[in-house]
């Protein structure tokens, strides 16, 4: 599994602060962190804030700049607004960089594709259009369609194609596991080389033990072919069963990497 | 997932301890433990043991006779020898009733199979032959199909046939846990009617965090469309996953049955 550690992000309000007080030393700990626990990524995302349009993208400029400067793994341009993840783009030295994220709605794909396109980086593709997200497969697999038909004539490669299938509470509607099990499954069967990448937290909203039902559903989706996962590397928990999937799914000759994180005391049952 | 309670097997020394001195009071209990704790089926096993296959069957009609008295939950009458479940079925009242197993091998096969029809029973058939477990996808569903065309023309109906996929170490081979996923895949795609079902712990075999192993292999099976596990339903922590498979497959509608364990505290993280 390709873990992107989801941490940095303005979402949480200790992040949202720390990018307010332009905390340098926060950062620096918080993406080294992510990249000891295994993070293959690092998601920066500053947030919309309270400020104006100017005011977010010279926060995002500034975060980019702070977090490259911490880590080596290659940083994943997190935002709505495609201004923010121009001017991202313009600080970002790595070669290797992930750009979240387009949908079929046309405008937002014709931007941020294109500026995906001409940097030669991979691109989150969500499975929704401008209606939002669809309840069926059907057109979640359309909106896929759409974008990837998109993508490729830009010269973009499958390969630089992250489906994101997409994830509904299972408390509203206890279908949508389903639905996204069979999106991921139907994606790698259209797109092989296409890669999958989800965040696993809605599918709890509202319930009890969010936690454990996020990992549990990591591993169904494992089961379906998810490649890569959003999610907290800090949660020890978690990457426990990030290293189970990876074993189980034959990802993990001789269980060496599974062996390894148990002898290091990083397997929690 | 129906749940097949696994405890009642003489492979355990203590139940096989019980039964050389004839315990009805541990059996009891521990059938009516297994029911309590949510298992559907209560697998009987009596053993091979160390004395003659007379008094093997002995040991069988006895205990099949204990459990059920027991609880009114079916059983699965489970002996790798055809005389034992002969003697068994002659004991047993049930109108619901599983038996434990049949591979591609035709003596018994054939054997086991004419039981089963008589009987209107449902069938668990694992995917091998005579040669052992096969290594690959195809070779498992060969043994299927097999089974599946030798039984259907003694006139039992593809939902009575319960096929275990069968699992290998992936200790061994870092391949068999997809082996044993895709084998699902297929068999749930040839014949939508006939169920899926195995027990969990050989995936595991040689490696530490046995139970964590198990659990995650489950939801993994699980989201491949298994409908049955062998398992020790007096594990909380692996009863609490299966309660999060049922939910997030789609299997409980309303999050009623997670949300009613959860509110009992049987929900453990």
């Amino acid at each position: 599994m390709i873990i992107i550690g989801e941490n940095i992000n303005a979402t949480n309000k200790k992040v949202a602060e720390a990018i307010e007080q332009r905390d340098k030393a926060f950062f620096n700990d918080l993406a080294k962190a992510q990249a000891e626990a295994g993070a293959d990524f690092i998601d920066v995302n500053a947030g919309s804030g309270c400020g104006t349009p100017q005011e977010n993208r010279r926060a995002m400029e500034w975060l980019v700049e702070t977090v490259q400067q911490a880590t080596d793994r290659p940083l994943t341009i997190d935002s709505d607004d495609t201004g923010t993840i121009e001017a991202a783009l313009g600080k970002y030295r790595g070669e290797k960089l992930l750009i979240n994220s387009v949908t079929a709605e046309t405008s937002r794909l014709e931007t941020i594709g294109q500026l995906a396109a001409r940097r030669g980086a991979w691109l989150v593709a969500l499975a929704m259009d401008a209606e939002g997200i669809p309840a069926t497969v059907e057109k979640r697999l359309d909106a896929c369609r759409i974008i990837m038909e998109y993508l490729t004539t830009l010269g973009m490669k499958p390969e630089q194609i992250w489906f994101d299938p997409l994830v509904l509470p299972i408390a509203v509607d206890a279908n949508q596991g389903q639905v996204t099990l069979q999106t991921i499954v139907q994606i790698k069967d259209r797109y092989p080389e296409a890669k999958t990448v989800m965040g696993l937290s809605n599918i709890s909203y509202g319930l009890p033990n969010r936690k454990l039902l996020n990992r549990s559903f990591l591993l169904m989706a494992a089961a379906a072919g998810l490649d890569s996962a959003i999610l907290n590397p800090l949660d020890a928990k978690m990457m426990s069963v990030v290293r189970v999937a990876d074993m189980l799914i034959g990802w993990d000759t001789g269980c060496r990497g599974y062996l390894r994180a148990h002898r290091k005391g990083a397997i929690i049952d």
